[in-house]
């Protein structure tokens, strides 16, 4: 099909979207519904077997799940249907297979996207790759364990955006207790983030990771060497022998004096926000040890081989992209939250925020026609239960619509009082509950409309591999939604005005809007 | 006025603001408006002169200011005209004087909203009661800091919602140097949060704070149970001796096992919200000492003048407001996001999330109609520069409108290299600058509308002071948000019906959906 019929077939499938009728959450679970008016449309327990499935890996003890619940939204039979046909028209089957497949499909960049290389599965060329770059990762994670590059307890990781956020989620997640080494994520420019993590470490047994792709990154390089500043003043005889470079640019890192042999070359193909599987995961494999590393690279795994393998709507990441596009172009939802309730994956959400907002909020198609329909909403949210206390209120009485993802493990993370975890789930459940179900209240003040969307994904246990899928699911999503737009989830054009407007504020000598040049002023910074 | 006449008034105001022009900021900051097109409105240096402002407290070493600049929102003199006309529909002058004057503007529950009363601004009753209290608050922070109490080394603070979010902002900001105590601030009733606490802190030398606006919040009772059974079986003799309480409920209080010396009453009329400068600031004051707890409130003072005595568009947070429903409404944005750069600032977004959604994300009005426009956007946002390699894609080239604040300080937090602090400036008034102007581009990819609006607020230093400034600000752009739309933003009946359906799960018996069902099967909740 040529790019204007697979357009066309797409807007007929988005026009008969349109003209559904809009049945309520609660109608679609009513018992009547079955060989009622719903036809043969499933309801209540049929319904909930119908949209929720499990990705599972392993074997004995390392055996674990997760279960995706998409019942509580407005997926039925008849849309589910419909959104096959539009993942037909844009040949969803295709274009995954030429993801997974090391296709260029970053046509902006003309280069392929090889994630999923770095967990084994794609063109043998890519994994065989990056298996070798993980190799030598191995050796340096292991020499750094067994005390060979000098006493090491804390490392100073310093990276941003794709560069930090990664590291950060997975050693807030799995790394609370007992780190084999003490890590701190250094992204902001800001000197108080870096005065933070000095103040946490002693530079006589302090390791420092400089992760960039292109090593030029001015926020990462201005901390790089404000770091080796202080291991220097610190008397630290040579502060460049005990930094690692996390890199795509090998040979800028050694050009900036880290010696090869610390140098962790990823590939180009690697995005920085899909970055966190390759060496750039250096700072987690040092907090949680090799074997945990590659635990989190199992469990991406099995999500791949389920994405790979799994036509249609049975496929969850495709499905929760079905969703997603409903509710962003059917029911003008700008916004997506997503609630973990779990502490460890309080950085969660910012995770995502990267890796959906700036993968999907293009305004072009891959072929450069501006695209007619919105993009990635935004992706917001927190951790629960303290979000209950803080946003729920807009969530269940406001006016806008926001579809809500909630997260939680069956295991508990803490060895308190069972309650603890208890009343934790218990609060998870009853929100998604009660957003579907509503309350018609006393009076106008506690009237709760309901019929408020949400999924659930609920891990046996949250360790390395239950990390490793969730990310991954997410990571497939945020491509099924990419694919469902026409869009290159890749590139990152946007990104570039900003920092160029900055570097001509740094050259000094160009007139700005006149708010700007006050700002300027104001700041003392006007010459 | 009647309700009615009110109500018929603004929507008069509201269909002319939807029919005037939309001229784009580039326009609006154009030379040729001088005396051209748009008549006298004012271009360029004039338009920012006539939408910035500063507010000033203090005096000598003590003085400081925030300057507010709105000129790069679609703010203009005729869109400034309509939106005075609507404050009047909804007697703004009288609302914000009932507010002020200690009225009974939270009708819904019947009571004042006293928060400004704690910073002294008030009905004289309610000022002279925030002071006793306060002076009882003082007594019991220096006997801490005295040593009266034992040695203090660490306070774990035990509270959620209004009772966590301020006094986590406050310590984080104002006390990342040298804290006079270290101070945890555990929220989240899953025990991972609390076992991270305990694992900073030497229970020989831990005094435990419990917020709790009622003293029978769940999540709060739980956590404040397993810390003093972290005490007992950790060798403290006699754990409630440790405990402070700040609470509304006192009597429920010393009813739990708080020596009534040990209980820091506040007013029922101070929301949870709005109640980080009653004793729930006490963890703020531990750490910071009273000088900069009270340096704070005078700050947050300075804006509570400025609002009671400032009339129309000079009254910068009703100002703000304009804005924030103008984007609400007419260009229907459904978010808002705020941008500290500044890393002290880093749980700012959070706090704001709380202040203005749970405050606004109504749908009834204040006399019980449904509401006929959306309320309140969702906030979100987080820290540059951080948020640049992460979100700013979409900001700049998605196809969502997204209002954006952002907010940063002239005089460094941190003592590095002073081009951290220069590239960080530089980096946020690029950003703005970047949003309003955009770039054609040379291909569809590279293409950046523009037209994008933000505001900025830069404080001259990120004191004690300028954050409560700041915070105080929000509340009251919070509460102009709320006039202009005729709701009460002091109740939060939207966050009962989760809590009633997690208590309907944990009593058992009940039958939910299929979907909650099977959750709790999945989970092993099911008897």
């Amino acid at each position: 099909m040529s790019a204007s019929s697979r357009h066309a077939a797409a807007s007929d499938v988005w026009a008969r979207i349109e003209a559904l009728p809009r049945p309520t959450l609660g109608e679609l679970f009513s018992k009547e519904r079955d060989g009622g008016e719903g036809g043969d449309e499933p309801a209540g327990e049929d319904r909930v077997a119908m949209l929720s499935g499990r990705i599972e890996w392993g074997a004995d003890e390392t055996a674990g799940g997760v279960l995706f619940d998409w019942s509580k939204t407005h997926l039925d039979s008849v849309l589910l249907d419909n959104f096959e046909a539009l993942a037909e028209a844009h040949d969803f089957t295709g274009r995954r297979d030429a993801l997974l497949g090391g296709e260029r499909v970053n046509v902006t960049e003309n280069r392929a996207a090889t994630h999923t290389a770095e967990r084994g599965i794609g063109k043998d060329a890519h994994v065989e790759e990056a298996a070798a770059l993980r190799d030598r990762m191995r050796l340096l994670v292991q020499a750094v364990h067994q005390g060979a590059l000098g006493e090491v307890k804390h490392l100073i990781h310093i990276g941003i955006g794709g560069s930090a956020l990664g590291p950060a989620l997975a050693v807030d997640a799995l790394a609370r207790d007992f780190p084999l080494v003490d890590v701190h994520v250094v992204s902001n420019i800001d000197g108080v983030a870096l005065e933070a993590a000095f103040a946490a470490c002693d530079p006589a047994t302090t390791m420092i990771a400089v992760a960039s792709k292109t090593f030029t990154t001015i926020e990462t390089m201005t901390n790089a060497n404000s770091a080796l500043t202080w291991l220097k003043d610190n008397g630290v005889a040579d502060p460049s022998g005990r930094v690692v470079a996390l890199t795509a640019s090998p040979e800028k890192a050694v050009e900036w004096g880290v010696d090869e042999t610390r140098v962790l070359p990823f590939m180009e193909s690697v995005g920085g926000r899909y970055s966190l599987w390759s060496s750039i995961g250096f700072p987690v494999a040092i907090a949680v040890g090799w074997d945990d590393f590659e635990a989190m690279l199992a469990g991406a795994q099995a999500v791949d081989r389920h994405f790979a393998e799994t036509q249609g709507r049975a496929n969850l990441p495709l499905r929760a992209a079905f969703a997603d596009r409903y509710y962003a172009r059917i029911r003008g939802c700008q916004t997506r939250a997503v609630f973990a309730y779990d502490e460890r994956l309080g950085l969660f959400p910012d995770y995502l925020q990267q890796l959906e907002m700036e993968s999907n909020g293009k305004r072009v198609t891959s072929d450069m026609q501006p695209v007619d329909e919105p993009t990635a909403p935004i992706t917001w949210g927190g951790v629960g239960t303290d979000a209950q206390h803080a946003v729920f209120q807009l969530l269940h009485q406001g006016t806008h619509l926001i579809p809500v993802d909630f997260i939680a493990s069956v295991a508990p993370g803490d060895a308190l009082d069972p309650a603890h975890h208890r009343i934790l789930l218990m609060n998870c459940f009853a929100q998604g509950a009660a957003l579907m179900k509503g309350d018609p209240g006393n009076d106008p003040a506690r009237h709760f409309p309901g019929d408020r969307p949400s999924a659930t994904m609920l891990a046996d246990d949250l360790d390395a591999a239950a990390l490793g899928a969730l990310i991954a699911f997410h990571e497939h999503r945020t491509f099924a939604n990419a694919v469902l737009m026409g869009i290159n989830p890749f590139d990152q054009f946007g990104v570039e005005l900003g920092k160029s407007m900055a570097k001509a504020i740094e050259r000094g000598g160009e007139r700005f809007d006149a708010s700007t040049e006050a700002l300027l002023e104001a700041a003392g910074m006007k010459a």
